[in-house]
């Protein structure tokens, strides 16, 4: 059985213990406060009772599990043996660069590291560490144990075999990898978030419509698709022949939004480059007709579920 | 029973009429086309019946259902003693003006003329029409008898007691209504939609990111709260203290994000304004743990009801 280092006992680290400890994963958890250290190996118990209560995991596995999380007393230890380690300490550009140099000093060579910053990209706090070729972001979703999605960030200079390792690692934990090509501020699930929610900003700040309202739209409108199938895909089985058709049908209305400047990317342009190849890839478009029938199963399987959840609350 | 005219037989008409027809409504639909609208009726039985199969409707009410809609062999027919008129024609300026002309002229004053239109905002058809105080825009997200969100988009001159009517017909047909102040091109959903587009094009045209993994970020990353909470209401239950809070420590990353002109909108201010109150309204400061459990919850509920349509599949 495999080791991993979890370091940083806070909310994330919890979360990414119950997820490592669930792929048979031994885990190591250290944090500079003994006490957070303590509370934090009690708090798993709930975290695993509920997934047990919504048949997310099976409850004669639990004790196993908890098992499987211990908390180390010392960074040399967690980090020992360890086949990877989850950095989830303080969003602090100073704290990320001292303890990224521990790690690389105290970990063997060949092992990655990873952090889980939501923040900071990687090469800010690793240009001057000797390991820098396996650093690299890890970032989750909060809560980490439930979100499956979890960005993989690397440097320039993070070694090709490092970011498959970690991904295979991920993929391994039942995680949906997203694996960034270069480094960018926000990552890419940051960024669509803040797109939107400037939008929103917007609208609200402007009157045209209640937040209240506006979390309708999302909530009763675009986000019930998006529960199980993203934008692009989205797109691509909104016109009968794919997304090139629908930029070509709808490309200008979102232009005409007056969204000023930022309405400046070429959609066109990037659909005929590589988009829409590798959107037919996984849905050719002779397949479009079958997988609106079964976005619409899928979207009935939902309302079903929602009012399910409606009437036990 | 009152009775819903249904102008436009195309597959927005048909799903209207699946909404109006569950809510107890008769429903008149016409086509100026007499075999799209047959058509259409023929339609109307695979609809219902995927309905039936999922749960969301009983399977005893189809007869009944099925018989409130008909086809109506004129558009005088159609709006005769109609309580209210769906208008889902062709997306042209043209068309839509002489449409709403005719039905202007043909339909008793108080009865409001909603339009399907996801494009033109209703001032641009209806300026010249004498009953232009009873046009607005009530948009359906598509399919609309599977998504329960609907826009209503007033112009300047449409009348109080037109918009709350149609609210309330429309809550009445359990849909999840975004009434907008003012009109705006796009409406909400779409510039929502359209925002997260022009950010989710610039991340794949950039070579940052495929387009399959920017869409794990939504399906199994961001689309997982937004199908049951909007983004609003989303970030207010990602900080203790609630939205004031979340802007103060994350306001500043977002607009690190070097958007560009597109990070131009004050949020500390829109918070101060009017949304953090809108907001705390729902959800109290002091409730926020426990809407953060009840986050979980139902986050967990929509995993296990992932899996299972995953392993049916």
């Amino acid at each position: 059985m495999s080791k991993i280092a979890v370091i940083g006992c806070g909310l994330i680290g919890q979360s990414w213990a119950a997820v490592f400890a669930q792929a048979d994963y031994e885990v190591a958890m250290y944090d500079a406060s003994a006490e957070a250290a303590d509370r934090a190996l009690k708090s798993m118990e709930t975290r695993i009772s509920d997934l047990v209560e919504f048949d997310l995991l099976d409850a004669s596995l639990t004790t196993e599990i908890l098992k499987r999380i211990t908390v180390s007393s010392s960074l040399e230890n967690a980090v020992d043996d360890a086949a990877y380690i989850q950095e989830s300490g303080p969003e602090r550009l100073d704290l990320k660069i001292e303890i990224t140099q521990k790690l690389d000093t105290l970990a063997a060579n060949h092992v990655p590291i990873g952090s889980s910053t939501s923040g900071i990209i990687a090469s800010r706090y690793c240009k001057d560490i000797a390991g820098r070729q396996r650093c690299l972001v890890v970032h989750p979703i909060n809560p980490p144990h439930l979100i499956p999605a979890v960005e993989i960030v690397p440097t320039a200079w993070t070694d090709q075999r490092i970011i498959e390792t970690v991904n295979e690692l991920m993929i391994n934990c039942s995680r949906e990898t997203i694996v960034l090509k270069e480094e960018i501020d926000g990552f890419v699930v940051n960024r669509l978030q803040g797109a939107l929610l400037e939008e929103a900003f917007k609208l609200i700040g402007a009157g045209i419509v209640s937040a209240t309202d506006l979390d309708k739209a999302v909530s009763h409108g675009l986000g019930l698709r998006w529960s199980f199938m993203g934008p692009m895909q989205t797109i691509h089985l909104n016109a009968p022949e794919g997304v090139a058709q629908y930029v070509d049908r709808y490309g200008g209305m979102y232009r005409n939004f007056g969204m000023g400047d930022y309405a400046a990317i070429d959609w066109v342009k990037i659909v005929e480059e590589n988009l829409a190849a590798e959107l037919e890839e996984k849905t050719p478009l002779m397949d479009i007709a079958d997988a609106q029938v079964d976005r619409d199963r899928k979207l009935m399987a939902l309302l079903r579920h929602k009012a399910s959840i409606r009437s036990n609350t």
